[in-house]
């Protein structure tokens, strides 16, 4: 099979930088193309880009010629991880010149006709591509987006909560790393032996972008879930990995015997969904794990799990409150940005959606 | 005036040795004994405590010498910094010899008996001091507990919020500071890159103390505070200063029109209470402060507010859930251990508790 | 007495800021004027400057008019925290004016007719001012400066041991703090769970400064010490204060008995000098404080001796290769930047030079 | 091929622990046996050891029961990973009792009779064990031991130095991590915003271990190198890597044209040695990397360079004092602990000193 050709637009920030090192060796897609803004194209990617995910640079792109982020690219499918100053005419634009657009930026993420997308948790959310193309006038690109990467870690563990018991409240603390800021992002001097209680937007996200995801695509639009979400957002001083503690309201409490702990660790750990039964390449076989121990998850210790692909949840126990709280980890820049698009694509591979025609 | 003469049980400790340094040039007390475990009794401070919460140990205790904690203390008032294992016999025993015991530990908190106490939040609370030394038997000495850390710092900001609007529901995720762990405390290896979503018996702590110290004191019983609470608590690489973010429930929401965020925020802002007025030595000027920043309060600069008296919130805020949600700071071993004991016992001073009959 | 009006340009950086809180309640010297690049001149200090060096910016400050850096202010002394990029030429201008400039940039330090100034270690060199201005043709103004944050403490400690042995050798290893890169200065990304070793052109200051400081005037010239001088330098995850392990080859070695380890130590702390002399007002009591314990100077506990004005000399020991060996800390934008200009002011008021004629 | 039997001493330390881990998979060696103190042993090891190494202890061992420390093992190689308050003795009385002792543990390593060995530095020095048997009655066991974790991965950069240039001063300030220190190790109230200038023990075996390792075996003896070593040890916050500030002094520099820094780094990044000869399994390709960036190594980047075994120099370039300074890192449980450990024990395979005779 001949790999599909990729650019990677916004190349040599960290979640261009986290694009280019999951995609090395990938089964299906090749980085053929690497662009970044007007002032770093013309020059070799080793050259421009201050590498950061990893102790090297991988050799196969180090002499990749850079290129503007503009239609031209010799590439059919384009991930990007442009920030969301820029993101949104970019992407427009590549859609229109007819590619396959799979972006981590927050642009496009509420726009009615674009799929806001998890593989297991939305995946019949592609069928609004169909309508997007219709609408815009587009006859082979098109856009999907991946959620802000608070949202996909808090998202995944909700998904079977809400399948088997329903889901009426979330609150939710998050407790993020500083890779989350990009680079250079966060000073140093800002966030050694400190905690910042403020993200700016996160919080308006993460109470916005699980309703899209968890609603359903009804004809040509999607009906929000029907629940409400509070969210505070904070920055430890972690290199990799958000951790969230989460209280939750169960929906369907009135009428059913109201679920057990184990009932609910259950549902979580026996999650599995379409990217499993496809064995997508890059879906973990597990999507969440469920760990026993009374201080797990940690950050260190868990954000690595199944490649940073799975989230890990523990200390599920009762709420004084709500009904049930536990406590969720997740890679941001793996499952929460790069990772998380990619396995975006694949599905969309999967489901035909990246034929050439 | 004489000082009064006070002794300090487990004065090795950390929280031991905050008492130490609280209690330099305090206008009221005097330290003329420190007490630890057996095997350091008999030799000079200065020798077998390693001083850890400042520079240098302060030369007037160097040459003391550490003696057994039992009756037989050369003092009237005993402050106790003595860990849970031990705390709970000791602390009695002194009481019925005589002392006034001023305690930090958790031991007696939740005693029917035993005021646990927060001078802005319920001074009356010591009137059961009568009760407590006809039930035990007890001639002069008593027992009073200041509340674990995350609880003083929490209550004191509820308090405001319950007096002028009423209080149904709290929701609180904690960001603890290591020394809340003692010394040697939590390994380095645990919390480097890291975040420990757990504190043994905090949670419990958190959900339990604030409805003690918010109910009432009727006849000889307490009358816990109708709430629900629910905490989430967490350990972060943080030195000192403890970060709450917190939703809320009014209770009289039904009733009255629901105030408004500015009115949230005078409540907090303009609360004063008897420690003010009586101009107790370590009280701070004003309990809480509102800091109107995005991103405020951060623990590095804000755990010394009033000299680690004060609390200082932040975002205040509506919940989509809840009604109210916002940040607290408190200094964990300031006012959260050894500075809410000192002022505990300031009251009991200024009450007339602490007079040699 | 009249206090000095005081200008600071580069206010709104962290040195810049540091100037300002050491500046508060200053006797001597009094701000009325606050510059910064023209991007921020025309409004109050309070919108436009992101206080970082303490918990809130002096009230005082808050609605003072930024100004350009430019001849126009209005003070007759300026303290200087420019960055190197711009520093040179406006402190000429201003100097050309005739203002009086007390620089921490390092733009002049190695001027043949600007005095580098430590007041402990050469405050003869000031006398070159007045060839300073002939040469020049200002009439007034002239131009002071201060070292490079990492040498000011080493050359504290080495002087005594200069004066008391001779210096023929010195090897360093520097870990310093993250504060001295400035702000937003290093990346979070970049120093957690980090070091980085190098610090762009700190080891040739650290390898050329001390040897002007520690030379001696001679008629219109500077004569530098004849000694040898390796740096190595790294950033390290601290908040303030610099470590450095030294390493020293003693001069009159072969003449003289070899001294003892005691002998060094007393050298060191026994020191004293002119600020101390002429009580200046930020002049530390003691500018050395050796340390008995195997394990200090440590940053987070030693930085702020003395306000942190005083150097922190620990672990003298004898070296296998050179002669002794030993670690030494400063508090880097204390001592090592704004303060270090302070008291240099400090001295040339004491000594006349700062008089309006 | 039959895989060595192998039992791992202070298996629940986390020095153990990296042995267990680095073991999973290996080609020759098989864990038949896990020894603690005697309070573990009879109880199974994934009962007692809390794994740190990494998200989860490999189920190969959960269930394997923990033994004492002493004959009877069912294993025929042991690693000893124990403190050096008890390895002594307990390692003695396992060689006298037929095993194969290849150590981590400080105590032996001096002994006259005992190899400290580098695979790729002194390979030779295996050939004492013969007099070691007969010197000590041991008829089948011995032991080898390794150095310690600062000396490995010094003295594997200075040996292509002393092959090339001859050798005659080295002065080394050291920062190393702090799992060093072992679990729990170095409290996190000690290292957060700081550093600490001083390890026990640390600088003595970095002045006295390399010369041991680069000297040469004479008939029974071992004749130490000729050179002085001077070296400063600091713990720094960062969680696996050690950095070291090298500066070295060439003997050979009188005689012989000075080596041009191209020559240095040439020698160092050429040298392979006898591990790579043979292909041990865990010998890295290129043990020595030379990085050009001058900003590396640092540790978070490079610590894990080929699994860890290899050492990363950077910054080669003239000392004004000695000759040449440079920076090595190194991973310090990994190459510099039990793979050190391991490696010892897969030369002493391939030389056929395993052997069940």
């Amino acid at each position: 099979m001949n790999r599909i050709r990729v650019g990677i637009l916004g190349a040599t920030g960290t979640v261009g930088q986290r694009f280019v090192q999951l995609l090395q060796g990938h089964p299906w897609f090749e980085i053929t193309a690497l662009a970044a803004s007007s002032a770093s194209a013309g020059r070799p990617y080793g050259e421009i880009c201050r590498w950061k995910v990893s102790a090297e640079m991988p050799p196969t792109v180090r002499d990749m010629m850079v290129e503007e982020c503009a239609p031209g690219l010799d590439c059919d499918l384009v991930f990007s991880a442009l920030p969301g100053e820029v993101a949104g005419p970019i992407e427009e634009d590549l859609a229109a010149a007819g590619y396959f657009v799979s972006s981590n930026a927050k642009n496009h993420r509420l726009d009615p006709d674009v799929p806001l997308l998890i593989p297991e948790v939305n995946p019949d959310h592609i069928q609004i591509i169909s309508h997007q193309r219709r609408q815009r006038g587009w006859e082979r690109g098109f856009i999907v987006t991946s959620p802000n990467c608070s949202v996909t870690q808090l998202v995944l563990a909700l998904k079977p909560l809400l399948d088997s018991f329903g889901l009426s409240t979330v609150m939710v603390t998050t407790m993020q790393a500083i890779s989350g800021a990009g680079y250079p992002g966060l000073p140093s001097w800002d966030i050694l032996d400190n905690v910042i209680p403020h993200i700016g937007g996160e919080e308006e996200k993460v109470e916005t972008e699980p309703l899209k995801l968890l609603g359903r695509l009804e004809g040509h639009g999607f009906q929000p879930a029907p629940m409400a979400i509070s969210a505070q957002c904070n920055r430890v001083n972690t290199v990799e990995g958000h951790l969230e503690a989460v209280s939750v309201r169960l929906a369907r409490k009135a009428e059913t015997t109201n679920p057990t702990v184990g009932a609910v660790v259950e549902a979580l750990r026996s999650f599995t969904a379409l990217p499993q039964e496809l064995d997508l390449p890059s879906a973990p076989r597990r999507p969440i794990v469920v760990r026993e121990e009374e201080d797990r998850p940690q950050p260190r210790y868990d954000r690595d799990e199944q490649g940073g692909m799975a989230v890990v949840v523990g200390r599920v126990r009762e709420c004084p409150v709500l009904d049930y709280k536990f406590v969720i980890l997740g890679h941001n820049t793996v499952r929460g940005a790069a990772g998380g698009s990619i396995l975006n694509a694949e599905l969309l591979m999967a489901k035909g959606y990246l034929r050439n025609q």
